[in-house]
């Protein structure tokens, strides 16, 4: 991706490219990224559930911890001895093949372990991985995966960490603010383009050549797919451009909706998105810098797949599938820098700041784009042996895939061949769109 | 499909292959096939809806004269008058285009219109159309097309009338028959063989001079799609199979289920497929035909799409993709002869009677075949124009595909390129499975 | 009560006062009454249930019927033959003593018995029963005492048959009618008076000598209560009445309601009671004449305890208890002439057309009106031995009792001491309310 | 009531007897309990929720503080400033006169004022109501009855932290113990006997000479009731006799249940009271000390009405109404001496070691005993002016009347005619029963 000429007041500061680091390197700071996560959270605000969608902060800080107790240290350690037999349980979050798990919507009922005490675990798990990947066993493949499976998996979390505590805020009138308000976006997107790409027989799926040696289990196989031409859009949608869809009636015509997505604003009576709400003549929106007055210029987020598929047939277009994502994301040239990731704190998605590109800009971070396509398995696709193959495999149902990244994200943890997921109703990520469109000859 | 030897005692007659007919022959033989259907059923059988999922038998019948009135009548008559303004509502399933609709869980509360004044819709609605068909307008593309449409319309509410007549005697104690108790079925089902089919571009999608003029707008456009090499079972898993994933502690294995396929189990407390019962040592089933005990030659039916891919995974198989499938099927040779639809009157898969065939039997008719594929636009997909447009884009979210037909399907109704779709719960319609796998090089 | 002049336009007949009749001649006359009840019905009309707590037609013809054979014939017929033995089951409503119960919530997916064979059911246990009363078995106490009970029950029934094809009929967007459309009422209701009672000691229950040989057990025994003075209104609430404290905000002010009926406000938005619906400036109602507009001299009905509590708070006054109702009741110095009961066959109630009264009037036919008394044991109760002790006992618990019969109750059915109960959202039944308060001194 | 001998081991210290006090310094006792029970709770214990009935402990404190702070301060103060203005809405439970109210079921979403804010919210308005206690204002009936008023209000609200507590800590899986161990109690109690009482005319409610100046509105107004003759057991039902209950089937029989009963324990597969698990071949239960085996001779507790009504039942008696209760409650002849109520510390209920009594014991604390009476209002009962009134009124509907206290309630706060109250399926308050029955003659 070209790169983009940050706008100091608006942008997050650019993220300086990894050097090499070592595995434990890697293991330290993404576990120290977890613990300044919370920093700004009491410990109220770790306990409290907000729906069974989501999950307490400490609770996320206990369970990446279990991942790594559960699947490296009781593998690998000598002598190995648990911190606390009960966490096996009250911290397994769906692993049927390591055993029974503390009900889902029940997890802001289990207050102890305490904060405190999540963090002596956490400090005391650390010591040992640690210990681990400067032994001898270091020297093992399958060590190494563990813990770096471990490690992207605690980056999912600190993006989960970020939206479970937006909602949770969300549900209190003040509407607390997470972190800072930042300063006023000053830049203008702009105009929507339509970039065109021709019909092709395309490679989709993880190529560790590209998008580097990692990569979850549900990229691959990497597998031939037949793409029609289509067209994509130069940015994501805009919180303005979606508010010209609300005052058109947007969610009052059921011909613009699925029939599920229909049902479900009918059901909910809904009129906006998550977290707006109408003060007086103007709409804001709950962030995680407070109750904030929307900004047109931003990419618009909180869609669920239904509301992001209505808008983009309002449009007069439709979303693209994952292989037309992911054939655009390959064809960029630059490097990501200045993209809004969650390193930068602003944890809100920006309007881009860039001249006008010869390629489309955004594509990572800022907002998951929904894409048309289901969740399923690529062919050939095998689930890892184990617990840890209940990984991905067995949610491939009445989910979409979510593609790129977004202002939530750690930097460096989104790839082009990256599949997020969710349900077609959900709404609590940051998910927005980015249009596409047959090739019109 | 080769023609498979007919064993008289258990199969239906051959259908005759159909002769060249007019629009006008066709109306009238489809309109009286639905009222066939009802022949064996009271006044009383006609109006209850045993959940929302299923409609009262003499919606159906009133839902399709509907269809013909609203889309046809209203349109071409020159002068057109309602026979009953109020059934403009009481009869709209889903079409907001054409306004308002009763409530689809209380159809079995629309105790007026009965039964007769139903048939008195019907005679009219008929005597109507066909004197359209009979006059200048029947040269029209539009209004053929448009008969047509509801041709097929209501041979696939034929289909659901029986599906949902089945479920509603399966809420009766006594578990009362539709329809006269056949056969039992004599003829072992050959082993399970594979049929390889290489990697290739092959187009799928509606073909007309293979599948006939007509096809439903969610089977074009005919488009290119890339296909890695596969293997296809060479017929339907078998009831006797099934049973022995039950024995196996299939609906006991977590391991083996989609997540969303296990929270469904747990939840019902589920133990076997719909409609099956423990009676002392033997399983027995409801069928059409009333109470009967499992035949373990006769595919398996009334699977949801959760156990049909928990068993596939049991079997160290899959579940073919829609593309796969119409591979596979267009490569038959031979006509449906003898296949398994509704008009030879048994209503319940059979065992294919055939010597060992050389390619897959029993493709087209006893049982819906679920297939991997979420039900999705093809690409370049364009909703027809109007009301109509409703009838199958919509619905392009949270559901599966399946093939084939089944023994509740009137015979001409499927072919190679139809595309049916339900909930990935849906148990209610005669559906099955027929195993793929990768190929094995 | 004392005697009304009827006003022939608004009126129904009066009803011929009883003249002794033998059991037999009784059980005649009941039946019939059930039958008449259906005439207007058809065979869609009697199967369909509109929710749980109603139940269809044609199960209230064949229960009632099933409590004959149940607790008369099986116990008294020398040789019993069930007329079909999964009748016991499909048509037992709770009487656990008896064995087991179809689900209630799915009687209404009961398609057989058809109507016709449930007449011939009932016709056959006629006969049965006949037979038995015109035996020597007829001296028997019991058998006379279970006869006489279920005559009783079936007039319940009957109550509750029309109460329950009014609901369901309003779930039709036409708003069939039952019965004729009636003349429109011309009579203003006097203004409302009190009267005062003093405060004594009050023999509360049913008294024979009163009352009549029968009265449920739940009637029993007579027991002694003090009563402080109090006052009582000279007629039920009106319609008129109640749109004032519609008017006035009544849905819209917590302060007037107990915190269960305000959550039951706010949870169905409710702003009417059941059955109204505004019609551009006014307000219509559903009736079993079809849906008309509301006339405010009539009582108003279809309350639920919430809305009659909230009324009554709302006007400065309270709900009489039970105690305080029968004793006015038992006070009354007339006939029942004139009062309007089903066998008038308006099925709504009416203004009353009686120049001033010197005491309470219409506390008889109706509208029945609540109390503020729990449905609770009278001190000394004790519970029918066998499956019809569950008539009453075991529904003590979250229910209130109402009095005095309504205009769907069988002429003769009620009495001073009669104890109807449903629960406080309950509002199917033509439940008004008359105020009380205590003495002003 | 007589003066139990108290047993050392088993028994809490006795409650000294209350010297007068001044307001203030009950204020500051009743203030200063409430936060002695939070001492051995986390914040996050303090903020959890474990169902809409329950609070967490954190809102409780707070809840009663904005009791003081609307009621009293709002009021009196020369010049009120609000805390926090925002605090009026999140800590308002039901008084709709007072406006806005956080929802209930999401009290522990409001992570913010944490536990560390609440404690200087509550210091604060000690401060602010001990000076007003202190000022001229302290003269003034309507200031002092609000302040006494605040301390009932608070000490209800101990109780209920306890029992939220108790519901909290039961849904972790290890049980932690709120307490300490008591030691194993060893004392049995007496076989039960029964005291008889004649018919007379009683005076019902509150009476200041003999139950102190304090009473809530809804004991009041003292009025005459008629009681026919009856007996009263001379203790509550013990664990071992209820234990009993569970072998005789009690859960399987529906004839020993209320309808509603029977539903509820069918809907929740019940076997047992809330908080029983068999761990092996015997019963346990969480109590708040951790989970312990059940000893048969404390007074079972965790009760539903439901439960307390089938037990009485099968036991061949009946619950007492809340007249009879009171009667036999008045006739007590000693103080309530050794009774164990939340100051002792235990928690549990515990056999009574009294020697053989010539009346019933117990009859105070241990554990609320279920009455047969609805929760309504007394004759002539007028609720108070303004906010405070909607303290009781309102929740007179679809509720039963308990009596006598428990082992959380804090000493001096219950007396002969206090009436407490929860629905029918309540569990989660230390409800008990004791048995009565109509004299036999």
């Amino acid at each position: 991706m070209k790169p983009r000429a940050a706008a100091p007041a608006i942008r997050p500061p650019p993220v300086p490219s990894s050097p090499a680091r070592s595995l434990a390197d890697s293991y330290g700071r993404v576990r120290a990224a977890s613990e300044r996560l919370v920093a700004p959270l009491s410990a109220e605000d770790c306990q409290a559930q907000s729906m069974p969608d989501a999950s307490p902060a400490k609770w996320h800080l206990a369970h990446v911890s279990w991942f790594f107790e559960t699947f490296v240290l009781e593998r690998f350690e000598p002598d190995h001895r648990p911190f606390d037999e009960r966490f096996r349980v009250l911290f397994n979050s769906y692993y049927h093949g390591v055993g029974a798990q503390h009900p889902r919507a029940e997890r802001g009922l289990v207050t102890r372990p305490g904060l405190v005490e999540v963090l002596r675990y956490r400090a005391q798990i650390d010591e040992r991985v640690l210990a681990l990947l400067h032994s001898a066993a270091a020297d093992g493949a399958e060590l190494r995966a563990l813990v770096t499976l471990g490690l992207q998996h605690e980056q999912q979390h600190q993006e989960l960490l970020l939206t479970d505590i937006k909602h949770l805020l969300s549900r209190h009138p003040a509407h607390p603010a997470y972190a800072r308000r930042w300063p006023i976006a000053a830049v203008q997107p702009e105009a929507l383009r339509w970039f065109a790409y021709g019909a092709s027989l395309f490679d989709l799926g993880h190529d560790p050549a590209a998008d580097g040696a990692f990569g979850f289990d549900n990229e691959t196989p990497r597998h031939r797919v037949w793409l029609d031409a289509f067209e994509l859009a130069s940015r994501p949608v805009s919180h303005g451009e979606y508010r010209a869809f609300i005052e058109d009636g947007g969610y009052l015509r059921p011909e613009l909706w699925l029939s599920l997505g229909w049902d479900w604003v009918q059901a909910g009576r809904r009129r906006a998105p998550l977290y707006w709400q109408r003060l007086g003549e103007r709409w804001h929106s709950h962030t995680l810098q407070g109750l904030v007055e929307i900004d047109d210029r931003t990419p618009v987020c909180h869609l669920s797949y239904f509301e992001a598929d209505a808008y983009a047939r309002w449009a007069g277009a439709r979303l693209p599938t994952e292989a037309e994502w992911e054939r655009a994301a390959r064809a960029l040239h630059g490097p990501q820098r200045g993209a809004n990731f969650a390193d930068g704190g602003v944890f809100h998605p920006l309007p881009n700041a860039d001249a006008v590109s010869d390629e489309p800009v955004q594509m990572l971070g800022d907002v998951w784009e929904w894409t048309a396509s289901s969740y399923a398995p690529y062919p050939g696709y095998r689930v890892a042996a184990g617990a840890v193959g209940e990984y991905n495999g067995k949610f491939m149902c009445n989910q979409f895939v979510l593609r790129g990244g977004s202002c939530a994200t750690p930097v460096g943890h989104v790839r082009a061949s990256y599949r997020n997921f969710f349900a077609p109703e959900a709404q609590w990520q940051f998910s927005g769109l980015r249009l596409a469109r047959d090739r019109r000859d």
